[in-house]
């Protein structure tokens, strides 16, 4: 088995095209060969193909409204069943909740305007922001995914210093983060993940591990926050695995870290910290100082 | 006392110039006419202007890292004392923390390139987005805000249609929101504003009310989702206030609501609902439909 890549292909680059499924396999762009939805049940979904012109799919360019699989006969692709929030359609599930991006093969389709006049094009990284149960047009459950293209242009972390690090590497790239007004599905550094696989999603302050029928979901706070005029790194030395409402407490300084770990703003509770995870007493200290609010 | 206009002011455009102080009061642009902050520590602050040359101001266009008042002598822009978490200063936290727009004003000043060749220029809206402590240039501590600009570029809610909505007013315009990635400050409708101050931003599913030194936090969740294919009104109806955690179970599906305002996905728990927030049940009914996950 090779390790399923999430983000970008060395060499690829948006707009590369492809002459058929094998050709797509082989560049590890989608490597299934049939299926539309590349990923597992445990890690979530790396790549789907667009091309069948499903039914129920829309696509608005930037954003996709894509149909999961099964329930259709094996002669046509209409629904003939039920979907189910299993196989592919889980894995992209996941790939939502834990904000990894997905890679968009769209391929020819006569009734798209966005398809490629021939074979197939690999069309970027896209985030999978929403995803529900519908009834399709054939009066059978459906399952939706909202897909949004991770922009470009407006890099809020075009001035973070990519600062080096040895492990785990970052496979995908630049670390852009958007928020999608439905939800909070926020594209995490591959640093990110990892913190948050290492406390299993469950809340460095209270322990809580928000699960969900798929996967479990928590936030990556930095300690020393992105971006000017902080500056402070992607590491993991700088970064806490929090639930939603620590995480915005830590951000706007209604709680902090003492140096031996004790939360300050909570009476009696202490930071759960990993033996594997050496956190920065440096960056500690930074929040403290600088945006624990009760000091003054 | 007039009322204060937090976002655009009509017929007022981004790139509007002003001769002076005075001209810019009776616009409504800016009403002080000597301080840089107006605001009060109650509503938070509505606009700024930038045009000391603060030793400690940084302006880099689009984010605007701007020094809090107060400290400084008389006579000249130095820090001579100690900042406070007060006035202009408070004003501007309130802003960060409940997500209102700030209308940017720059003065002339010849060490900026960003600011007009001469009198005033307005420059749009902000976004204060992340807000700390920090020792100055003089060794005094001042209060430093980060400001961005709201992006017009990328308008992920031009296809929402904005809803006939008669109370309480919108005052402003379009609905962007986004997400910087050090903190969750989201630009809020006027209509999700009303229902968080409604609830004096206590969750309507926990109780919990977040507070900071400076006011309270929550979230507005829209009950049937906004954008496409959802299409779910910006209104009263279809929004609640929720704490971050509930408004992340909410939007991912793990908790949902039945028509007597049982929580499913919690045992025992019922929404609270205040006598002045009706709830329109069919869009709880979509929310259970598509969006909660246990029914399939």
């Amino acid at each position: 088995m090779k390790k399923r890549i999430f983000g970008e292909i060395k060499g690829i680059f948006e707009g590369d095209s492809f002459d058929n499924r094998i050709d797509l396999s082989i560049s590890k762009v989608h490597r299934p060969t049939q299926a539309g939805i590349s990923g597992s049940e445990n890690e979530g979904s790396d790549s789907i193909v667009i091309s069948g012109g499903y039914e129920d799919d829309e696509d608005l360019g930037n954003i996709i409204i894509y149909t999961g699989h099964g329930g259709r006969s094996n002669n046509s692709k209409v629904q003939v069943a039920d979907q189910t929030l299993t196989r592919g359609n889980k894995a992209l599930a996941i790939s939502c909740e834990k904000g990894l991006p997905v890679r968009v093969i769209r391929g020819y389709n006569k009734q798209s305007k966005f398809s490629p006049e021939e074979g197939y094009r690999y069309d970027g990284l896209f985030l999978v922001k929403d995803y529900w149960r519908d009834k399709g047009k054939s009066g059978y459950v459906i399952w939706r995914f909202r897909l949004e293209k991770i922009s470009n242009k407006i890099n809020l972390l075009d001035e973070v210093k990519r600062n080096t690090v040895s492990e785990p590497v970052s496979n995908y790239g630049s670390t852009v983060r958007q928020k999608y007004f439905v939800s909070r599905v926020i594209r995490e550094t591959r640093i990110a993940q990892y913190i948050k696989e290492l406390y299993n999603d469950a809340c460095q302050v209270c322990g809580i591990q928000i699960k969900s029928q798929v996967t479990s979901y928590s936030e990556a706070a930095h300690i020393k926050a992105l971006g000017k005029p902080h500056n402070g790194p992607d590491t993991k030395e700088n970064i806490l695995c929090l639930c939603p409402n620590h995480h915005t407490m830590f951000d706007l300084g209604i709680i902090s870290i003492d140096d031996n770990f004790n939360i300050l703003g909570i009476d009696g509770v202490i930071l759960k910290v990993h033996p594997k995870h050496i956190i920065d007493k440096e960056f500690v200290k930074y929040h403290r100082e600088h945006h624990y609010k009760k000091l003054s």
